[in-house]
């Protein structure tokens, strides 16, 4: 049992870097088109960069905030929260964390036990297997959303991989990396199945800001007992690297979340809280629009080369790339594609896709990302 | 199984707030003087401050890092490291962190499997056992640093709560709750001792630059194969809420602590990373020093008000006050200082202490500090 030099077993099956991993460089010796990686290209709006917040407006922001984020910022997430979801939502209610990669983990921590199940809908964000399996549980690959096409389907589809050890389902909508939206009747099939066994629902919300045709629905409007709501302003606000997210949900999960985020991560960096709260508070709603116009003029276009319908939301494609694969499989062609000067990210991260590949439209400014676009889809022409 | 509206039973023994929970406030009306936190009362020091990181002089800075943090940061620790320990190291045996506190639930996830027991030298840190808690592992206190006071005696401690599920052991030094230092001696015949039962040591160096009587002995120095030192900006710069620390180990073990915390947490905040950088650039080399008289001075004056032998490092005394305690026991006593004006520590945090009380002495500004111990002095005294 003690085991220097040897790691824990239930740390082997996680996975590391999950986007890359490949050692080829591009042939013309420039760098290579990053569309592997969900960034964005622009600066934060101003008002809401670092060098915006100073000691002096804000004596102590270097010193420890409150675990759960400072209270005014919670007060603002639980109005603007609760307004987007119809949800009367109170600051207890809300928990700031370092991200939603953190939320998420502090959300297994406190929700699964070792040995448990937990449901993803796939194809999806690819820590979540890995936060999964790091608290000792299994996740359970479900392949939906590029499989079915109604809510009833998708409700079979789940019942089918319940076991008895399930105690949680994750997706996310506006969906990495389809960018397809999760309709409002899907998720209240799929909730009221959630609930009626019993299970948490972990819906992960971080790309709410963009949606470029139809409407976001919120698991948490249609079934706000067992929802534990996950939110990024890193998405919205062109602040992954602030590492500060939240999330909303019923005051007892919420509690439960908290105790283990103290342990496990204390508290989201405090300016990037006060970041945050400046975003929340109208300084970035100009940014966002203009952002949201952008994004989906690139996601249009992208779609377009690449002969797929458009994305609804988020900043994803996920092109099958079947017909242009040789006997060398999903490797050959990302190294190909490599050489030819372009990441991206290979499907079995996001489930049992191994014909498939994930495209970011937005983590490199808009002619780069074209360039890209463009030898991605000469790649895929058979 | 299934479980809504439960929560993990993992979970259920993971405290939250280890530092207060106490609910009366000071007769007074004043804001009560707060010896509870470990954090410091001064802005860090100029150049290492939010506001004097642009995106004019680092464009980018609010996007994601590499998972590890940033090649130059990476470097210059494991320069800084190297030296100071006088074990050569590379950028591959570092990792930048979320803090310590990200750090070391990373170190757990990566090397310590759910049934598994950690043995914790006692007094404590408090978070670690909830850490290793939320992984469903056993933390087990191993009461020491007021009981014993030779390296035999300590390793007999140690031998005597070991067991065939003892997988890793955690100290800390400079000694957060006692102002004690573990001397090289103990050092050296601990990590023998660990070394052959294969035994993974966490050792928690954060307070490595607040030395004030004899010299800090790494225990990477002496025992490098199995050691994972854990680091913090936080208590060396002021500055506790960007959340940003460092790992540093073998070359395998760093690489399943990356893995996991790609999942659980993904990065530390890039701009922190930056400021920790221009911090051991020697932004920040006039500030410690400042920093260190100051706390030095304080901690010898908080030691001699309460009948104490002064600490040798870290920034906290665990005074022992069973002889001020009534039949209330140390609620009654905590609830009588909270009236007084003052916050402490419960020594149950930090292990089977149910007549001890932490105290921090550079949380608040010194006058206010003085304050405090005053109050807190007159309570104790007989």
């Amino acid at each position: 049992m003690p085991r220097f030099p040897r790691i824990a077993e239930s740390a082997q099956g996680v996975k590391g870097s999950v986007y890359s991993g490949l050692k080829k460089k591009p042939a013309s010796g420039k760098p290579p088109v990053p569309l592997h990686i969900g960034d964005t290209w622009m600066e934060p709006a101003e008002g809401c960069r670092m060098q915006d917040l100073t000691v002096e407006d804000h004596p102590g922001m270097h010193r420890y905030s409150p675990v759960p984020g400072y209270p005014q910022l919670r007060d603002r997430i639980a109005e603007v929260h609760g307004e987007r979801t119809g949800i009367e939502t109170e600051r207890g209610q809300v928990v700031v964390t370092g991200g939603a990669t953190a939320g998420l983990a502090a959300v297994v921590g406190a929700l699964v036990s070792p040995g448990e199940e937990v449901l993803l809908v796939a194809p999806y964000w690819p820590l979540i297997a890995g936060s999964v399996r790091a608290f000792g549980a299994t996740p359970v690959d479900v392949p939906m959303m590029t499989e079915v096409e109604t809510a009833e389907a998708a409700v079979e589809r789940l019942e089918q991989y319940r076991t008895d050890k399930t105690v949680a389902v994750y997706w996310n909508t506006p969906h990495n990396p389809t960018g397809r939206l999760l309709p409002r009747d899907w998720l209240e099939a799929m909730s009221q199945w959630a609930r009626k066994n019993d299970l948490w629902i972990f819906s992960d919300d971080v790309y709410e800001d963009y949606v470029y045709e139809g409407e976001h629905a919120y698991t948490r409007t249609v079934s706000p007992d067992n929802t534990i709501s996950v939110h990024s302003f890193s998405k919205a606000y062109g602040m992954a690297g602030n590492r500060c997210g939240y999330l909303a949900g019923p005051n007892e999960a919420i509690d439960a979340v908290k105790r283990i985020m103290t342990n496990i991560n204390y508290s989201a960096c405090s300016a990037s809280q006060l970041a945050a709260l400046n975003a929340l508070n109208g300084a970035a709603d100009e940014w966002v629009a203009n952002a949201r116009e952008k994004y989906a003029q690139l996601g249009r276009e992208a779609a377009e080369a690449l002969g797929l319908p458009g994305p609804k939301g988020s900043t994803f494609l996920f092109p099958d790339v079947s017909h242009a694969l040789d006997e060398r499989g999903l490797d050959g062609f990302l190294g190909d594609l490599a050489e030819a000067g372009v990441l991206v990210a290979p499907g079995p991260s996001f489930g049992p896709y191994n014909q498939h590949v994930r495209m970011c439209f937005t983590a490199a400014p808009p002619d780069e990302i074209r360039r890209g676009v463009d030898i991605l889809a000469s790649k895929i022409q058979r």
